[in-house]
């Protein structure tokens, strides 16, 4: 089968794509044409099984597109998007990308009679707007704070239309925060909830910004593959037209995450942590969703990560792999 | 002050620009121009005090929308679209005029620097779809069922984003069925509503093709106008970045409706509805809300019908009016 990922050079594209290669299948069938597009090269290497294509261009150029689509690849993971801090500093490129981009692909998927593929999309829990319930059901309504929350659930309502009208066969998937994310520290609000994790692990000295009792929804890079591949496989028809939903994941303080580093690696990691209380970064966070229940992602067998002790073990794990 | 209704030669653009006329007012300022925008010519006639400008063309065009929007007027209804039966039939049509056309409008202004108007948008309930709680609370998800419900959907939410952003001060209102609808049967598949009222009064039989015991969320032409009045009047501070809400109605059921008739005009008008029960009818309505908690909309002001009765009597005497 054919397996186009869109956005195939992030963290989460990346990921996804070395899994596939390392399988060599996808739901049981033999995955012989992955395609990578995104604005830069992806990095994953093909095998003798699995061809590798890697290209690059511009989602928001519709002609970019339809060539993307014309060889019909059977799943399709659009994971591209200009993320929330970019599409709130520039309007018309978080439009552009993120919901013209968006709507070029299904327009494009549209475009080719009898073509009929499986699309997985990621969306975002930026969908929904404080002020929140203590845990946000799966039938809470959708306000977004910022203009990519507003862009994903647009991509949210064209995939179940494009769906219900038997364009394609789509599954919305609204990721938590992804800890531990691999790398450098980076600038995004939201970065240190990685940081106190992944820099003391490192022997490095990390900034914690706002209180411990700040709860937080997250998954690991690989619960997010996890959630990915099922996506691409599961049977559709339980879902009926509601194409789109919360992922699990566990809802933790950050007195909890020190405590589960505490308890995996050990105090003189937890004293790395220092505390510098950023007024700003605080005020972001205060306007994040806590807490979730997503029963119905559960239902239909998705599966989040036990703890977050065994995050911080899976992390300590993919790092001694990488060297 | 300027005034523009897009979508001004419609049932409930009609309505609102004859009393707006008529008022010589909106929220205490003189309406000294009423610029009524239509794919077909508006009827309503301007006065020495409110001159009516009455212009044609296409929404999805954006040197029209430009156009219209170069005078700055202060406040905008946004009432055009699509409806839900031929955006259903006219994939494309309905996606060009009820979210492009939105979108242009929406663009039109950001242009213009400076520039922020009260935009006065009507949703619509297809943002929702079944299966319903009892009552549809305004924290209930939206899953529309229908084409025209995700462009409505996404009308609301670029309504939002553009207002938090400061673009514009929007209002987006979610209208119930509105009953009694004047003039000449149509084949809308909600059309019996207001057929089993207007026809009997007239004199004429009606087609009654569901049962006594479907329930519907309805609002008078007068309602309609109301609201739309009072979310171009209103003090938006109290919505914060939730700019759109489910208007208050009545739940009734047919039966309901039916003895209410009785009440008011008499058991022989009431003898004029034949029960011709129709399947294909029955199965849509099926999927239809029945009933709303529209508290938030009532905190905000927005008042509904007091009484079927009331919403016949309302009819009868805009007949006498009429002549």
């Amino acid at each position: 089968m054919k397996v186009l990922i869109i956005g195939g050079a992030g963290m989460v594209g990346r990921n996804l794509a070395d899994t596939l290669v390392a399988a060599g299948q996808l739901g049981g069938k033999p995955v012989t044409e992955l395609v990578l597009f995104d604005v830069v090269p992806a990095v994953t290497q093909g095998t003798d099984a699995v061809a590798v294509r890697v290209e690059t261009g511009d989602l928001s150029d519709r002609a970019t597109v339809d060539a993307l689509i014309a060889p019909r690849p059977d799943v399709i993971f659009h994971l591209a998007a200009i993320v929330s801090g970019e599409a709130e500093a520039d309007f018309d490129k978080g439009y552009r990308i993120n919901m013209d981009g968006t709507r070029n692909l299904l327009e494009a998927i549209r475009a080719q009679p009898g073509y009929h593929p499986r699309v997985v999309y990621t969306s975002s829990i930026a969908v929904f707007g404080a002020p929140f319930p203590e845990a946000i059901g799966d039938e809470f309504f959708t306000t977004p704070m910022t203009s990519y929350g507003a862009q994903k659930m647009i991509g949210e309502l064209l995939l179940n239309d494009y769906s219900r009208r038997g364009i394609l066969d789509g599954v919305g998937i609204r990721l938590p925060t992804i800890v531990v994310r691999p790398g450098k520290p980076n600038k995004a609000a939201s970065g240190f909830f990685s940081g106190i994790i992944r820099e003391p692990l490192a022997g490095i000295e990390a900034v914690l910004p706002v209180d411990d009792s700040v709860r937080h929804w997250v998954a690991s890079p690989a619960s997010a593959t996890g959630f990915l591949i099922h996506a691409a496989t599961m049977d559709t028809a339980p879902l009926g037209a509601r194409r789109c939903m919360t992922m699990p994941g566990l809802s933790v303080t950050v007195g909890e995450m020190i405590a589960a580093l505490g308890e995996v690696a050990g105090p003189d990691k937890v004293a790395l942590i220092k505390r510098q209380p950023d007024a700003t970064i605080r005020g972001i966070v205060a306007g994040w969703p806590e807490n979730f229940d997503a029963s119905r992602a559960t239902e239909m067998g998705f599966v989040a990560d036990a703890s977050f002790q065994d995050i911080i073990r899976a992390h300590i794990r993919d790092m001694e792999a990488a060297g």
